[in-house]
């Protein structure tokens, strides 16, 4: 078997898991690491082939971006374009249809594939939605985050005068709703007071119950772990109560890295476009023969 | 939008809640209902089409297969045969790859589509196991049962002498084990000791820790609610101690009627051949315009 050659875009803390994620799968291998500035390798990295421009890498697949969400789209187009696939886990919902309205038509006019959104949520959470819905038409599902630390919550804490470094840990209390627990180093010469409420009273946090708490060292109280509970209770027919749930504890960076290595091998067994996950078979996404997959799974 | 016209196959426990599930959805209608005995008409079906032929309803779009689970090769192939999808709740794990070779042949030779062992387990549980092995590649899955009735377990039980009636129900005790909870009725002039002997040297009930409990009427213990819990343990990359499981509480009946409505609709999405549940896109399983689901689930 010829192992899918793939090109991993930033080496943040994404990319590393991404990294692990291809070195532990049998079918795909690392043809190199794209980075702004291609001189910083680190250790584990030193053997690697480590470059400014994708295009300065030989045969490549499939690349996985690993980079903000907010460059997604112009470093996909770009790289679709090239008749190279992509996936990503760009994560502001409000925007995924537009992504992928965008790029499948890149994708289809270069005879490549485009997996956008493929993380845990959205993601993989997003098919067990699907299919909740999909068995119980009437209904309500919640979907309740953590506790696990919120990058955007955390990013949002940070831009706040007087915070030299934050954490924004996401606690579930039940039905959608969230509790904000807030951890903050505070500059020499803020308040305590002052700083907490501005934090309460930014927009990411102004409608959530929000605690501050003020630490010597936040890097003390970062945990990579996250979680999640998708519950559904509703009608399959005209059958009422039908009860379902959803739940995972697990490493954050690492599950969303599998499930970009699960949705780039799935990339290839699709037509030229742009996909989310809920629009792709799950049998496409794990490695195996297709017979001897129905015969353990189904 | 004109809707698909069904015909429901067999009038059991199972087509009850399939004609129930065909009338809650906005994109299917009944053309009728097809059962050896057509003058059998309950006052329910009083005013439906019932016939003892597929071939004597007009226009049929797709058959749902309501009876048992060895009849469904064979009546399969004589629907798929007249260019008409198939739906079965087939629940031999054993024998689903051959089922699926077989109606795989006879659905490309007549441009039509059969969905494959479409209930919850085979089913809706498989897809959350593929989904589960796709994101966290190393570990075990356990597929705990119950609490619920068990059709196999219980027909296993009226085999055997001296048996007036019974109900088997499964109980999950924990990775993958269960106890058998067996209520009996039993024919004047047998023992209780002899009849519980049998059932627990039965090979259905031999592995497992079995209960028998003798009852004045069976009927009085019936309830067609069961459940599942699907845990899986195991690896994402080189992470370990990712964590997941689902779980349903639910009418067992009502839910495999529902999943079989949502694998028709999927039915008219597939190129001409036979498809498991792990083979479909999620979304093609739901009603409603893609880019919209896309925004609401994803």
């Amino acid at each position: 078997m010829t192992k899918k050659r793939a090109a991993i875009i930033g080496y943040g803390n994404i990319g590393k898991y991404v990294m692990e994620a291809i070195e532990a799968s049998p079918d795909f291998e690392i043809a190199g690491i794209v980075r702004r500035n291609a001189s910083d390798k680190p250790r584990e990295i030193a053997h690697r082939e480590v470059v400014d421009d994708i295009k300065k890498l030989k045969d490549i697949d499939v690349a996985f971006l690993c980079t903000p969400t907010r460059s997604v789209e112009v470093q996909a187009k770009e790289i679709l374009a090239l008749g190279i696939n992509t996936v990503d886990s760009y994560d502001i919902h409000g925007g995924i249809v537009d992504l992928r309205r965008e790029l499948d038509k890149v994708a289809k006019a270069n005879n490549s594939t485009a997996i956008v959104s493929a993380g845990w949520d959205p993601g993989s959470d997003s098919l067990v939605r699907a299919l909740m819905e999909a068995i119980v038409p009437k209904g309500v599902t919640y979907t309740n985050f953590g506790p696990g630390m919120s990058m955007g919550h955390t990013v949002a804490v940070k831009a706040i005068k007087g915070v030299k470094a934050a954490l924004s840990v996401t606690i579930p209390t039940g039905q959608g709703i969230h509790r904000r627990m807030v951890y903050v180093e505070i500059e020499p010469g803020f308040s305590y007071d002052a700083v907490a409420g501005a934090i309460k009273s930014d927009d990411y946090f102004a409608h959530d119950e929000t605690h501050v708490i003020e630490v010597d060292n936040v890097n003390d109280y970062i945990d990579m772990g996250h979680g999640v509970n998708l519950v559904r209770k509703g009608v399959s027919g005209k059958t009422h109560n039908q009860l379902m749930d959803f739940n995972m504890r697990i490493n954050n960076p690492a599950l969303t890295a599998q499930v970009l290595v699960c949705v780039a091998r799935a990339g290839f067994k699709q037509q030229p476009g742009a996909y989310t996950m809920i629009e792709i078979p799950v049998i496409d996404m794990i490695y195996g023969n297709k017979e001897e997959l129905i015969r353990r799974l189904v």
